[in-house]
């Protein structure tokens, strides 16, 4: 038996198939500096203990999407290490804030399957769980990535492609029990615009752009333990048509989000994705600018203190976005690169 | 109203008005590993909570340079998103050590307007003053800075230019309160040169060059919230004549000041700085070199166990600096890139 | 006399001499999520909480390499400065487990002087021992390096080469004390293969290759607060024949024992390094990949939880393992830059 994980292929999936993923991580303070380096966000409940004691957190909360990746990160080796293309992300919730300290963990089930009518992959469907060391579910997600077959003859599983939400019910939403945003700062957080300001339509340029260094989305990627070939790999990568190392997707969701502070700098925690898709490629050495549109607006139940926008937020490659690129009828401009539907939380006046 | 900041334009500015800028940033022991990491320092109290305890701190320090670029970079939406250049520091002073678990946040004061000849442009002068969580002033600092006007149409305000000391006073520096240098580990710091032993007009070559990297620049950068675009966006830098991203000046403080550790081994702390010019442009690629002039010496008052050093520090850019390149007839040697007069705390005998 | 350290020349050093070096160093939780970024390490011990208290240490313990390259560091500016060549290692040996918060310093002996017959250069062999605050030797090893003489016509010392062991014994090997891998979580590890499954002889290939960029390399080597020219200062390396950045050797060992978790996943610690070569030079944009041999297999003396595996690990550039490139009669094979001996510490059934 070969010491060595060559990973799944699509035959060796069963819907209901549960897998257990390796490498629980404690997350702690050298996370959150290093998240800071590589994106340079500067939203205040992250940035700053006292902006989070204030909102009745113990101190301020792990980065949203850096406990995401990590989750994300631990699925790899045993889902995606032989994917072709990761092709959507679906009813993804954020369940629990991650403190310094916690111990996260990642099981995923695969819930659906579907040979590609090449015979050579299939797309494979897995609702994965992250938790924390008390067991808790901190967040969880559906992604569907098209994985090779090891042998082309192996035979057809029963296609089974699970339905899936659109977007998260807002009536599912939730704010972290036992904070209250109806005092917020807003000196300190940058802005006066709230949740009433937004305008459903409402478009917004978020105006900065981060080129992206082989050396950033690299160790970013190992600090979530991810282990994905291409984006590691020049050598391999030579044989490749692009002949790059790939940008992590994830890596471009979280620098559009940390762009977003520019007109959403009062958007304090990401409740849901509802959808994603990496549109095109990213390498190292483009420069990525992002813009967003209020797709929807919807209060929490239970709280007066915050309300939800439902954001679409498109990121581009060497393209301003003060001419919104997007999608149009021939699908989406050239130069975007992320197209991301998410619930975010934000203070109520 | 826009939700996007666009910063503020020369004609934005009134004389008295103040500034109170946004996300205020807990440092922690995760920001003093990448700041090791980024520039490489040897001091040891810096170094080790153990020498720090042995001199009087409850643990070691945050860097004093640290601590400012965090101050400093919260200025830049509100100041210098427009910035045509940053002219240069005075005025500053380190009151109290910033360590782990402490939040930082920055008010500024304009203290001065002066529009250029051109009407297209004015210089802007601002005091800055950080904040821990206690509200104890941290450190302070004056700079001007260069910003466009919005409208050359907008009628010029009264120049108004203030008077700034050329250094500051020696009278005024302090070291921290409670701290003891008497016996302070000379094999533990790695070199027998005390106060004592400098002389006025000293000149000390540091010696050893560091090459800077796109990655590194943009990670301290990021790490202190900077949000200055020339650091970040290739694609809006290949419209520039230097068709690079610049690397931010107090990289290039922080680079020359651990750099100086050869020589300076015993410079425990950065008391003030009494003024700074980022003299010429720095791009990753440029290997940057270091050496000090002893400009005078000071006791500090009420302290018989340290004294202050009075340093002119120049930076080059390829350049070493066994020649001691800085300043003749006709201006500064065309390698310098910096040139800083700081006082320095280092024990006595 | 210079304020500035020009290092020691071969004529500087006598047998029996010994360099306590500078700058003890406290390492933290920052340090821990950087070497997580830079290497990308999985080995569950070293990246959970749970999972070391469940193996009865009190936290996750710093990687073992992390604490070498710190305790290495510092001997640097010392022994190595004006060093031509790092030769090898032998003889070393982790006793203590390195906890954030902990402060390492590093004294060393000379050991052994032996100049060479062209009377410009001589090695230099020195025992360094790592101690943390509580005076505990945490590691110590023996490295042998080729060092410049300050001038040819100094007369020779009596040549004193030390005798070394070819191996460390397995008698002397321990696991911590108060640890018990007995119940150790094969899920949370990522691997069902223990100490008893592996075979004298077998060889493994990590499969993955890591290319490494400028920033990685000089990130990790100031970390560790290691001065060495070479790894830094591209304007002096224009003069060198390769024209390069050296990457620090050891950036290489953390690489290829990162990659070793395909195949070594239950390896928790490494014990012992009995021999180390850096047999070429590594510089930015070469791809390592890594394969171990076998080599041999002992109990711990007391321990019935847990045994050692003796490893031959090699690091190739440019070059996949699955052929296991290694030493051929003439020598080793080219595209490898470590040949590295070590005793690792696995589970038993």
């Amino acid at each position: 038996m070969s010491k060595t994980n060559s990973g799944n292929f699509f035959e060796d999936f069963r819907v209901g198939q549960v897998l257990t993923h390796a490498t629980p991580r404690t997350l702690n303070e050298g996370d959150r500096a290093l998240y800071q380096a590589l994106f340079g966000s500067r939203f205040s409940l992250q940035s700053s203990d006292e902006v989070a004691r204030a909102a009745g957190y113990a101190c301020s909360p792990i980065d949203d999407l850096l406990a995401f990746h990590v989750v994300f990160g631990k699925t790899v080796p045993d889902v995606s290490l032989n994917a072709v293309a990761n092709l959507g992300y679906a009813d993804c919730r954020f369940l629990k804030p991650v403190f310094p300290g916690d111990t996260l963990s990642t099981v995923s089930k695969v819930i659906g399957l579907k040979e590609n009518s090449d015979g050579a992959t299939g797309v494979v469907y897995v609702r994965s769980i992250g938790r924390n060391q008390h067991g808790d579910i901190v967040l969880e997600y559906v992604r569907w990535v098209m994985v090779r077959k090891r042998d082309k003859a192996s035979p057809a599983p029963e296609t089974d492609v699970p339905t899936l939400p659109k977007a998260v019910d807002a009536a599912y939403l939730e704010a972290p029990v036992g904070t209250d945003f109806s005092k917020f700062d807003l000196a300190a957080s940058g802005s006066v615009h709230l949740w009433d300001d937004y305008a459903v339509g409402e478009k917004i340029d978020h105006v900065d752009g981060m080129t992206i260094e082989e050396a950033e989305h690299m160790m970013a990627t190992r600090l979530y333990q991810n282990t994905a070939k291409v984006h590691f790999n020049q050598y391999m990568q030579n044989s490749d048509k692009a002949q790059r190392r790939l940008v992590y997707g994830g890596h471009v969701i979280s620098l559009a989000r940390a762009l977003s502070f520019n007109g959403l700098a009062n958007g304090v925690k990401i409740a849901a994705i509802n959808a994603g898709r990496h549109v095109a490629p990213c390498y190292a050495g483009h420069t990525v600018f992002a813009w967003s549109e209020i797709l929807a607006k919807a209060e929490i139940p239970g709280r007066r203190d915050v309300g939800a926008l439902r954001v679409r937020l498109f990121a581009t490659k060497d393209q301003p976005c003060a001419t919104f690129p997007g999608v149009t009828e021939g699908g989406h401009h050239p130069a975007v690169i992320l197209d991301l539907d998410y619930w975010l939380l934000m203070g109520r006046r």
